[in-house]
């Protein structure tokens, strides 16, 4: 495996991040990239979700990887081993990116050779939200474990994406998770949340995940 | 069942949280009052594990709870009808409570009138590691779904805790979670820490816990 190739990036010194978000997806869009800003908690599922999704498009699109975390380099191997150019962005100790600091990683990874990059922003369901990375779209995951009480609790994220990945649904019959529930929620805090229960392991849902990447993926690329 | 009193904290304006945090430690040691903090990512089982805990001890200690939350009162709710005193504390968008915001829901609970109060942080395994709150010990909850390499993408949270709680173990077999590794991984953090597997939903594990709870309580009150 090649060796990961990792940046650390220091906290923007732009005053106004909406302002230097807005910057930058302009760029993306003139140069035909898709940005991902991909959240969620610790350990629902991002990486996986992020490599079968590569298995599935590196034919037809060219993918690069930001694995921002605060620490190690084990989600950035990962990636590189499912097939995809990554890098590996450490915050130190910060706990979410801005657009200056998705910025530099952009340039890191040469972000001008893909259609479609995703950046797997650090694992947490509050500050990421915060913060307009210059993405083209936002996509949470909410994995089944964490029950579907979490669009109450933690609303900021789901106000902020565009799409709502439920990971793990091979895991539905051990937990008390009610998905009506969590579909009546999640639009309660943003009506036009696409939803796509998924289940990275086995691959159950991701035709209409990928469909819809796809497709908002060329709307972006070729406007 | 009781309304719920929610109280709105506000930033702390102390300059040195940890001043503040060591005049709060000492403030509860005079009053015999054992502050726990009790932190994970969303949906690790704080609600579950504390509704139980307090069912088991509830006899035998006076026990207090600070709900700490973006929005809702969902736990503050939960929590009550467990029986235990609770206070829900809305944090306005803040990732985290310091020092000072601990203080408010303090007076506002009453501490005195407890043995053991637990403050249920916000859901997020970045943020709240950073601030210490005052509490007299830091507990945090870590679930099988989660997966066993947390210890190594979020340093922080293990090296602050005194307990580690791995909680969901009744759905091991269901998932890729390697305990050896995990048990490894926390140590090599922190050296000290205790640990617990369990089961909110089953009871299964909680007598080591509650044990150590217990003990760490009256050493704290009674010394």
């Amino acid at each position: 495996m090649d060796k990961v190739r990792v940046i650390q990036v220091k906290q923007s010194v732009f005053a106004d991040n909406n302002a230097e978000a807005d910057r930058i997806r302009k760029q993306l869009k003139a140069q035909k990239t898709f940005l991902v800003n991909l959240m969620s908690s610790p350990g629902a599922g991002k990486t996986t979700t992020l490599k079968r999704t590569i298995g599935d498009l590196k034919d037809e699109l060219r993918i690069g990887v930001m694995e921002a975390d605060i620490d190690s380099t084990v989600d950035a191997e990962a990636i590189t081993a499912a097939g995809a150019r990554a890098i590996q962005i450490h915050t130190g100790g910060m706990c979410h990116l801005d657009a200056g600091m998705t910025e530099q990683g952009l340039k890191e990874l040469g972000a001008g050779d893909f259609d479609l990059v995703v950046l797997e922003n650090v694992g947490n369901l509050v500050c990421p939200a915060e913060f307009d990375t210059g993405a083209s779209r936002n996509v949470a995951i909410l994995s089944v474990p964490e029950g579907h009480d979490k669009p109450l609790k933690y609303p900021l994220m789901f106000e902020v994406c565009h799409a709502l990945i439920i990971n793990k649904i091979d895991v539905l019959p051990w937990f008390d998770f009610d998905m009506d529930k969590v579909v009546e929620y999640a639009h309660m805090r943003n009506p036009d949340l696409a939803i796509f229960p998924v289940s990275a392991k086995t691959g159950e849902g991701f035709q209409a995940w990928e469909d819809w990447l796809r497709r908002q993926t060329s709307a972006w690329n070729e406007q």
